[in-house]
Parts: structure tokens; sequence; C-alpha cells
């Protein structure tokens, strides 16, 4: 692999647009993986890396490293299938230059970043790409786009930042009709904030780092911030669902919107904003988590609040994950809560330690003494807390919090580990791409369920992932845990499961682990995804989570408001 | 009128099932009006009252007293419509006991309590009442109902606790299928609750106080009080969107609803309880605000919480309601914040001072000093805050408050207020009839709207009444409104206002004021209901609320779950 010029340390927010050949200036992550060309994951300096991976997946980093990503040149791209009266009508509606069929661009907006996605592309499994990409400037261009998709009888897929990995956005396979990429990347701006009730529109294209450095400038945010934060648009996180790492605050995507416009078959929706309404069944509601299967998001008014006085990140150590768990559910039950629960359990926090540059003096001596009060350092489990808001109130919290930690035998170690999390916390995506390299498969798997049901689903859903493996004949495999959301409730597991594939077709294999994890979810009375959508990878176990009575009423919906299937067809149910 | 043996001051929670001749044990308001049969508004010993509402409205409250209230032996009721056969299998599904058609459980059962339902009742104007009324006794007999009104072709309307205002009850006049009412009365119980979790299941027939009681019993609490607590149930509260006056702690009914369970046509729904979820559109959220439109809502699982150590309604007042909505809107703006924001405009202000019984030394003191201040007692604004959770919580936002309430010029008066309005927050139906008694209409109006617009809203609202009782030749009319819930975003602004009509027919009248109002929700950015719901009564605003393509979507989801239809027809929208 090359060394990349810079780390996945450094900072990516706001990455200048890349300007392409002829093509609209939007930005696209790399086509065959995540992130921006020239960042990847390297381990040179994180000596204790090589080790863990060798340990938890057997994997040996010491040899030849392995060969280059695959060349575009090599790949066998089918020529676009558009009639040229569609065509005409595409630069008609949206001007010729933002109508594009070039191979490249066709590529980029077959799949998003999901294992599955990532490793077709890689072996240039490439069955349907979208015939066409478009890029309307404006919301009455979407609708026209829409109105033309129907009229032509043609497949439209609403495309934001590419990031979404639960197969929301390839074509179908089988799919003989022309299929249009619709990019949202032209709108990508803050059209305005309403200073006094705290609510700003926001174009559905805006991708995290833009619009938050739009809103920050006014002395704003959303304080949406997922995993896929760099790359990923508004629109995006409110067709799928999102939910961000500050959500305890700031509400997931649903809390957040407030209005919304759609371009759908029947005309613009137009979901003003409402801080509470009983208008009947939520349309709203309907449309986040729709996947692009009731028309295309194209603006969305959010919530947004003043940048907060102190915001501050404090790290802890439990002795097991159990008393982790059971001092968050107790944060859960403060009167007011914090911005940020999280806490990884012994595994992911080995991972966590794994890729840190050095120990620190401070920590070695901080683990010895930890082993000395008789902690086994194998199921030591690290923590972050986020507070925000006045000092006051973060000083409060901060001691509330102290008291939950040291109830459950935990430690604070201080906000050093926490800017690090802060800095890292969207990177992690960038390891995946430097496994396939080296013939590793990971991928990640999260839901939510009750407090109560919390510690069945994480021992279950181990145990679980480890007979698929035990199946495979994959000694050993891997899978970590973390908590990550909060709730009055209940709360947000989400794993990491990781294993060598070597020269065996990873797909299968990939498909045998996440069949038994996602089977295990619901068998425990967890969801199948907390906040990573259905698409087609979750689908299966759709009737099984909202009962096939559920499943009836979402496809009828779906059917009443697309009775053509032109819009993202087989995405969330048939 | 008959001066009644118990006041409205006198405790109503947990008013025991009046067992009926031969009929379920299932208890029912006033056929004819709200509440429970010898409790009555009177203002025997307030002696602000008359004078008040003569000033208000023109009323003269001294003359003699109106005439009783309607005969039901005069009513004149028609016969059931329904066929032998279907009467035989209603019976076999529910049991003999079960099944009821005798006039006044069919009369009981045909309409709300809006000022509408109220009007039509006193008048005898009975166009379609229920034929039939079915008690199911547990959830696999709601299911079979279900399938038996698909089968037969009949109209099913569910019915809790009869308190609803937004027309969501009655039959659709020209209905010639046989129309089922079926009261979920006998499902009234706590099944379970889950500690660890903070969720209960709850039969959806629970009434208010019935379910606090069997939870509170235990240690816990929903938190939910509508006005209508007293007499609806928690399966209405789900079916309308409901919220009551410790929402900004509790959250909505959409926010505490976890789990449902529901018959539809397709089978059982069964929705788990979740914290949070990511499977596309929200079945949850399409149950919501249903109205029984997709079938029979038999079980909601519902965030708990340990009922407070503390739990604290303080009274301020504010010079004006500006100052008033201001301070709520700073208040939404903490950190944490308090269970209630609430504050009366001057009108609404004066009329509780009217409703009271005396005024002690020290509001008359205080109105003096008040005064010198240089305060306008016409301009003069009551609020309440409510503050729950532990000692220390409780006082530190007590602490808060009265910043932001000096801030914007207001003055705290302590709990006395606060305890008196906890105890009667509940009675102000009970006044709607007793002026009905008099040749006197009242009715509410509520909306939510974001900050930005709510003094609009307001305004603009009032101006439209007035303008409304100008056109009607009313003078005076009256219109008062207060603020009982705050969001991030926004609040909710709930009216009411009253006229006499005298010989006139009291109904167009009443249309004209409630559309002027209605329109001005819409015209000022604000919703056409905030917790009432849609009905048939603000159906007219449905596609300018939510725009002519969200009304569409509506619609196609109630045809694709019932073709037919035979679910609560005509309610929400056509």
């Amino acid at each position: 692999m090359t060394t990349p010029p810079s780390t996945t340390d450094a900072d990516q927010v706001g990455g200048a647009a890349t300007a392409q050949n002829g093509r609209p200036d939007v930005k696209h992550m790399k086509w065959w993986g995540w992130g921006v060309e020239g960042v990847a994951f390297h381990f040179d300096d994180k000596p204790k890396f090589a080790p863990f991976v060798k340990k938890a997946v057997g994997l040996d980093l010491s040899g030849d490293k392995p060969p280059e990503h695959p060349d575009f040149s090599k790949l066998s791209v089918a020529a676009p299938k558009i009639s040229d009266d569609l065509l005409t009508e595409l630069k008609g509606a949206v001007g010729t230059e933002n109508v594009v069929t070039d191979d490249e661009s066709r590529v980029v907006h077959t799949y998003g970043k999901s294992l599955r996605d990532l490793l077709r592309i890689r072996a240039g499994d490439l069955p349907r790409v979208p015939d066409v990409v478009v890029y309307p400037g404006d919301e009455d261009e979407v609708q026209t786009l829409v109105e033309l998709a129907v009229a032509a009888d043609a497949v439209l897929i609403p495309y934001g930042g590419g990031s979404n990995i639960s197969g929301s956005l390839q074509p179908p396979p089988e799919e003989s009709r022309t299929v249009i990429s619709l990019d949202l990347g032209r709108l990508s701006k803050v059209l305005d904030i309403d200073e006094e009730a705290g609510l700003a529109r926001i174009q559905a294209g805006a991708q995290g780092p833009d619009l938050e450095e739009q809103l920050n400038q006014r002395g704003w945010t959303v304080g949406h911030y997922p995993d896929s934060f760099n790359h990923s648009t508004i629109g995006g996180w409110v067709a799928t669902r999102s939910s961000g790492m500050q959500s305890d605050k700031y509400g997931d995507i649903s809390d957040i919107t407030r209005g919304v416009r759609v371009a759908t078959p029947s005309g613009p929706l137009v979901l003003r904003p409402l801080p509470s309404t009983s208008t009947g069944p939520s349309v709203r509601e309907m449309i986040l988590g729709s996947e692009g299967r009731l028309g295309v998001i194209t603006e969305v008014t959010a919530n947004v609040h003043r940048l907060p006085d102190e915001r501050v990140i404090m790290a802890y150590f439990f002795p097991t994950f159990d008393a982790g768990l059971d001092a968050m559910h107790d944060i859960s039950l403060l009167d007011s809560r914090p911005s940020i629960t999280r806490v990884s359990d012994a595994g992911e926090t080995g991972f966590t330690l794994a890729t840190a540059k050095k120990t620190s003096l401070g920590q070695t001596v901080l683990f010895k003494v930890l082993e000395r009060r008789g902690w086994d350092l194998e199921k030591m489990c690290l923590s972050f807390v986020g507070y925000e808001g006045t000092k006051a109130h973060v000083s409060r919290q901060q001691g509330e919090v102290k008291e939950i930690v040291k109830k459950h035998g935990g430690i604070g170690v201080g906000k050093g580990p926490g800017v690090l999390y802060d800095q890292k916390k969207f990177d992690t995506p960038y390891i995946r791409d430097f496994l396939l390299d080296w013939g590793g498969a990971a991928d990640v798997s999260e839901t939510a369920a009750p407090w109560s049901r919390l510690k069945d689903v994480y021992y279950n859903t181990l145990e679980a992932a480890r007979q698929a493996y035990r199946q495979l004949g994959i000694d050993p495999g891997w899978i970590m845990c973390h908590l990550s959301h909060s709730y009055h409730s209940g709360a947000c597991l989400y794993f990491t499961f990781a294993f060598v594939y070597g020269d065996r077709d990873p797909l299968p294999m990939y498909q045998v682990v996440k069949n038994a994890i996602q089977q295990s979810f619901i068998d425990n009375g967890a969801t199948l995804s907390h906040h990573h959508a259905v698409g087609t990878e979750h689908s299966p176990w759709l009737s099984q989570d909202i009962s096939p009575a559920g499943a009836k009423i979402m496809q009828g919906l779906f059917t009443a408001v697309d009775p053509g299937r032109n819009f993202n067809p087989g995405k969330i149910t048939e």
C-alpha cells in the first residue's frame, strides 16, 4: 500500500470540493473506498496495532505490503442505457453540464460504502450501474426530475454523500429500465437561520462539515455527528433516520427535523416547521427513513442551538462492561442528561488502546494502580461522557456522573483521551479499507433495546457471532461493542466484527456472520438497526422487527405513493 | 339547573365504575355532557364569576335558572340496523353480555364532547347512532371484531373514554352500513411494569386515573395529564396524538409511546418497545394520530418514571402577555427544563381570578403593590411553572426561573395558586355545560408554532375571532389564551372562545368563529391542532397544514390499509 501523504489524524473537516473534468463541482469519496483520495489508515506510528491485529484476527502485518487498490481502467462498465429523448429532457431540466454519463461518475454512484459494496467494487462486480447522473441546482429542478422519471418510467435513486452502508443506493441488479442517480451535491447551502426559534433551513445535499461551518460562523450548531459526518448529508440523515454521537442532548435526526420539503410524484410535499402537531399519522415520520421511496428530500428545517459556552468530553475506566452499562443507565436517569454517553467493551477498549501512538507514562502508572486494586486489565472498559452547556451546568453534571462512576467501581481519567477521541472519532472507516488490502473483512451492526434486554443482547450477540465463526472455521474471529446512545428506556449497542478470509470468497462468509448478529438482535428484543436504516442489507429482518402487519402497512404506503416503482425500488421492503 | 351534591372542586380521580342495568361495568360520562352524573359547575361560592361573565359575554346570571337538561325519554333514537347473523357473530366473539343495543348505550357512543356534539345531543339531533356497542375483553377478541367488520362490510369505530372534541367518534350521517362502536372499557389494566427499563404495558382502554393509580401503587407514573385526563384513555391519547400538562418533562404521547399493539385488517400489528429504531418510515408514528383508521389500538407500552422526590408548581405574574411569552421562551433554553410552563393572557387571567372562591388579603395587597409599581392590572398575566425531580434539582430550577421572571419584569407569588391549579385543572369542561344551560357557547382551539411566529399567531387570532364576532353581530364575544407547552423551537397556544347565542341557532355561529380561528392558525405559520387531533372538525384545514401532497400520501396510506373504508371512515381525511 502507498504511504499516504497525510494520516487519518489530519483535519479533514470542510475538505475542498474536487473539481472534476467537465463535471459539476461536487465532492465525492474515493470510488473504491472510504474518504478522500490521499488519506488512508497506516500503523507506522502505532506500535501496538500489528500485535493486536495478529491476536484478534490472526493477521500478520509484518509481511509484504499488499497489492495496490483496483485500477479503474480494468473495470468493465456497461454503457448507459438511456433514450436520447430522456437524455435531452434531463439536460433541459438541469442544464447540459449537470447531466453526466461518464463511467467513473456512474461507478461512484453505484454503491454506498458497506463491506458488501467495497468487496464488490474491488472485485469489479458491477451488475447494474446508473445510466446517468444528474445534479439539479434547485428544488424546482428536482421536482421536474421526479416527474420526468415517472413519465419515462425510469428509476430514480437519490444520492447524498454516498456513505450509506445498508445497500440503500444500489440499482436493483435486474432493473431493465433507465436508472437515474440524482446527486444532491449542488444543494449544499444553509438558506436561512430563524434565530428567534432556533431553526435553520438547510438544503438536503449539505454535507456535515459544510453545514456546520455555515452555521458555526453565525454561532449556531445542529449538533448532529454520525460517524459518517464528514461525508454524509442532512438529506441522507433524514432519509435513513440517522443518529449522532451527541444525540443524547440534541436528539436523533427525527427529533431535530421539524420541517421538510420533498419532491414527490404527487407534487411538492411541504411540511412546515412545527414544534409539535396533531395532524393524523405523521407524514414527517413517513419521510424520515424513507430512503428515496416516497420522493426526493430537497430541504430540511432543523432545530439549531447556540454553540455551548462549554464542551468537555471526560474519559473513565470501568472494571467490566456490565459495570459500564449500569453506570450509563444510572446517568440516563439523572434530571438532566449529558451530550455523550459511551462505553466500550473490553475488546473495543483493547482496540482503542492499540491504535494509540504511544502509551504515556501516566497511563502505565494508572494501569499498575488498577491492577493492584484487583482489576483484570483484560476486562477493563473505556468510557466517554460528554458535557455541554453553561460552565455551571457542565461542572454540576460532571459531579453527578463522578458519583455514579464511583458507585460502579469506575475511575475518571481526565480530558486527555476525550480530546483524542473527539479528534479521531470519524476515522474508523478508513481502517476497513486498510484491512481489505490485507485480506481482512470488517463491518458493523448496531441496534437498540430496552435496558432490561441490553445485557442479553450483548452476550448473546457475541456468542452468535462466535458460533458463526466456528461454523465457518474462522479462528480467531473478532467482535467488539460499545454503547453509543442512551434513552430513558434503553440504549444503542454498536458492534464491529472482523475476520480474515485469505483466499476464500469473503461475501458468503460475511453473510453468515452478519445473519447471526442480526438474528440475535431480533431474538433478544432489539431492533434490526438503531440508525443505519434498512436498505437491502437489513430488509430480511423487517417483518420480524415490525411484525408482518407492520411490513404490509409500509408496503401499502410505498405502493400508494409510487405505484410504478420508480423511486429507489426494492429498498426497505419489496 | 339542579344544585349538584358535589362540586367540581371535589376529587373525582378513580371514580367508581358505574354498573349499568345488564350492561358491562364500564364507566361513561353523562350522555348529554362532560363528566360524571351529579357533578357540575356552580358559582354559588364564586362571587366574582357572575360579574365577569356579564362583562365578558353579556350574559346575566342573576335571572331565573335555565331549564333542566334534556330528558332522555324525549329523544328519538333510530332502531339498530344490524343483521341477525352479524349480531350472532358479535355475541360469539365477545359473549352475549358484552354486546348491547339499547338506546342509551348507543347514544352515549354517538358523539364525543365537542361543542358541536353537545349542541346536537341537547337538540336531539341524532342522524346516525351506532347500531351496536361491543365490549371485547382481550386483544384476540378485538382482532376477531376487526375481521368480522371487514367480512360483514360493517363500519367499526373504536371508543375509549368518549372525550374527543374533534368529531372523531361520530358515525358518518349518511352511512348505510351497520355501525359498530367498539368500546375498549374492559381493557383497563396495567399488565406489566418493566422496572429496569421504565416501561409499562398498559391496555388501551385504561382511563387516566385508573392507570395512574395502578402505577402509583408501585411507585411509578406515566406523567401524562391532558385536560381530559379523568375520562380519556391511553389508547385514545395515542390515537389522537395527545399532549399533557407535564409534557415539557415527560414528552408528548408520541415520545412516551414506545411499543404498541393494534388489531388491523392485516392481522395483529406488534411494535415492540424500542428506545429508538431505524426501520424505514415509522409505523409507530402512523398509528399515533390514526383515530381508528388503521385498526384498533389494544395495548401501549409506555415510558414510565419513578414518582419524583419533589413536585412543586409555582405561580408568577407578568405585567403583559408578551413578557410572559418571552419568559417561557427563555426558560425553554435552559440546560434543563421544568415539567410545566404555562402563562395565561390577561383575559384568561381575569377568568381564573373570577372563578376563585374569595380574594385573599394577600392578593389584595399584592395587586395594590403592583399598581403602585405601574402595572396595569387589566393586562396582568398569571403563569404557572412546574418543577419535578430531586430536591436539589427542583430548587436549582426554581432559582434559574426566578432570574428569568425578574428579567422580564414578573414576580413570583408562591405555591398557593399552583396548589389550587393542580386541584382544579381538570374542571374547566364542566363550565361549558353550565354555559350551555344559559344559552352560551364555548369551545377551544389550540395550535403550535415556532417562537418567531407565536406573537403573530396570538394577536392575529384574537383579531380574527373579534372580526368574526363583529360579522355575527355578537357584542361582546370572548376569546382568551394561554401558552401550555414549550419546545426548543416553539410552543403551544391554547385559545378558549365563548359567546351568547340567545335564541339564534348556535352551530352556524360557532362555525364562523371556529373557521376564523383555524384559518388564522394556518395563515400565521401554526398548525391546525397541537394535541386535539383532526377528526371531522379540523379536516378542512389538513391540506393547508401538511400540503396537498401530504394529504394525498395520508389518504394513500388509509386506502392501502383499509380499502373497504370499514374503519372510522371520513375522519382526518376522506
